[in-house]
């Protein structure tokens, strides 16, 4: 493995094997697995669990890490390309992607969507031109359309807690002030067909997934023996659920748009995960969101400290994987 | 040791334990001790010898550590319970602290006074909201009404300068353009006070402290042997003192009140110490300071250029005496 | 060596040595060379290959370091001598730089130009202030007129390319935006004429090189057989050049007057490295610029992207000759 960059580009085999892995390390660790190995990060856009968990990752496998954060400490870095550069970005990706990589062992990167153009953000414009640019290890920390670190997590999670590999999964969008990226919408409904799961998108008019993403899930569903559907009635998709998955995403009907979004979006603040979404669905039905969430705005109080959540379980999961992840990426194993 | 939250959580031989060991690793370093040791720090407030010393403490021990600094590089953390989340404040304390605590082996904590209600700065109710989710060794980087880490360094500096055990400790406030919080004031009269020393808190009228503060201080003094006054009389405080331990704070008087305070302080530029102040104290008095200081606003260069200053030794020392602090919390010897 | 401020302080010898260590390292890594050793980083401002590379160097050589920024995590530092500081400085370097050097093994600090008084800048007032409180093994990351660290992997890359030692240097001026400092340059002319080289400073009427630089150059190129003469006249400059080193600085006809400098620069957007800049070079030619460079501002992309681009060498020679650097400063071998 010299990428990883999309759950899509392992064989569901492989994806079973580094979990194998991951489960391996987190009984039997190796603190020198990575003695000298050196870790660059590059972060175009916030984080904590990504952050912290990538450094800590390191650490316990007896590596180190560097930070960068264009923008803070950094100067701005252009992402177009042909642009004569008289404007706030003082560096090029084209210079300082290649740069960071010479220094480092590998390299993840965090570039979150433009969110202008839904095209181009399907493309992973971005993220790609910046891949292009890198000859050593890389990981894909949240792109325009994909998180693969958080769907790898959130597999193990669900077999850790021993959610049926043929289970309900309710991906249900949830209320934000603010249109947030497809990434882990995406990442999620590939990554439960991928396991098998029966996958319901349950989300209000306007806010459909795009075909490409629902194309892409019904690919890994038809190898794995899962299903892929989508729904905007709560009653019928939460039936029978053993997990619902909360998370906020823009509207893809007007992609871009920030005034349709939020005209969209204003009559939705229902759409709180609370105690009565649990009503119908199986007893055990657990509650996913892969953190930062709105309390009582995305999901209750009630909810979020019950046993039904499943959070802190899927970021400490976060530390797992990744820590498989970079052991197969620069020990080949 | 699981905690480092309050010097006041320690009997009095154990602190005196902890200097030791901090002089012996000062004097026998242990560059494998927390080797594969993870430090998380979280910085709600800005740091410069917390930061660095944290770090250089936990490599010179053979650990490594990762900085998390909501608001800069990660969004921003909310700390009220049972708010609807629709503001600045991306993700709550409530999840954000114990997936970081998930990462590491020890967390470290800055959270500075809201410095809005004194009763509830008193009862430490954010930093103890977060150490209530913590199930790892944790750190009091500093929180409302405490910094127990400056407080053990100054206490090993005194040690380190020969400064009696029933010495003179007189706490002064000085100026500073705004209002600062009380955690190291109110730190300073318990260590010394626990130290055995005579402790003079001098300060102007509406800038006692809390009478909560004053009784802690005396409950320590009533365990060593030593006493806990104030004034607001320079001349009397400092005849004979051995230190004259200078700190900004805000007006007690009206606590929370930004214009009362200015109004009170604006009278106040002449609290600044110069050579002066030493005419009728010990020979070798000693200037104290925690730093950040403001020169000729807080203390004049002409005693922080002098050799009565031991700011330099107090701010080495956060780094001696948090080696042992990590190494009590990790290592349990 | 205790100091690595100027690449002018060692020794012609010196130098060569250093490099060979460089390429020593390069060959045959060390990774414990530095086992428990700290350096700490201190950046007054921005970096994007200083900061990245000289945490992975240390990490290479098994070492740590910490990063301080002030401003950012950090409160500002006041830098001016006997300033009342009443302002937005809450702490002054006098105590900060101190304490921080008291914390690692290593200290390494930026600090750009003021850019106001010349000669003040030229005397590096800032940084030698700070330099003079430090008693640790110092880097310096690129000062008001210097940056050896730069200096020293151009000279390694020009080597690795097998630049002649006495080839045509041609440090070109090139348009930005905005006034740039003189680091940069000023370490450039010194570098090449130091190795020997025939150096011509191609730049437009008031952006010629301070006369206390080019005399700086002199007397290197006196010691080592090599030349530095200046000009305008761009075609001659180019004819026969085995190098063209591209940087952008700001008008010296009117230091520190932000209005006249636009004035000045308005008028030179040709001043771009084109390809047909290298009509009348030796086929050779190599494009040289220490990054970040504005894309069609500074440098087109037909340059950039070819094969006479030696950027990214210079930036990863950033990472080689630092860890000798850095082992020469804490091995002393």
């Amino acid at each position: 493995m010299r990428r990883f960059l999309d759950l899509a580009d392992l064989e569901r085999d492989e994806v079973v094997a580094l979990l194998e892995l991951a489960r391996r390390l987190e009984k039997h660790p190796e603190p020198q697995a990575l003695a000298g190995k050196i870790l660059g990060l590059v972060f175009f856009n916030p984080s904590l669990r990504t952050l912290a968990s990538f450094q800590a990752g390191m650490a316990r496998l007896g590596g180190s890490s560097f930070v960068i954060t264009p923008g803070q400490g950094t100067w701005q870095l252009e992402t177009r390309l042909g642009v004569e550069m008289s404007g706030a970005a003082a560096e090029h990706v084209r210079e300082g992607i290649p740069v960071l990589a010479s220094y480092c062992d590998a390299l993840g990167i965090r570039a979150f969507a433009d969110g202008k153009d839904l095209k181009s953000d399907l493309a992973e414009t971005t993220f790609n031109a910046m891949a292009a640019l890198v000859d050593k290890p890389l990981v894909n920390l949240e792109s325009a359309m994909n998180h693969p670190c958080q769907a790898l997590a959130d597999w193990k999670t669900m077999d850790d807690l021993g959610v049926p590999r043929d289970g309900r999964f309710v991906l249900s969008w949830v209320y934000h002030p603010r249109a947030l990226p497809l990434a882990v919408p995406s990442a999620a409904v590939h990554m439960a067909a991928y396991r098998g799961m029966e996958v319901i998108v349950l989300r209000p008019d306007g806010f459909a997934l795009p075909p490409e993403i629902m194309e892409r899930a019904r690919r890994a569903a038809a190898l794995s023996g899962g299903s892929v559907r989508e729904t905007t009635d709560r009653e019928d998709a939460l039936a029978g659920a053993n997990i619902v998955y909360a998370k906020e995403w823009g509207a893809t009907a007007c992609y871009g748009n920030a005034e349709g979004d939020a005209g969209l979006r204003k009559a939705l603040t229902s759409w709180c995960v609370r105690n009565d979404w649990f009503a119908r669905t199986a007893t055990d039905c657990r509650l996913m969101h892969c953190l930062p969430v709105r309390r009582n705005t995305a999901v209750a109080d009630e909810v979020l400290d019950s046993p039904r959540s499943a959070v802190q379980h899927e970021a400490y999961n976060r530390l797992v994987v990744q820590m498989a992840v970079l052991y197969k990426l620069l020990k080949g194993m």
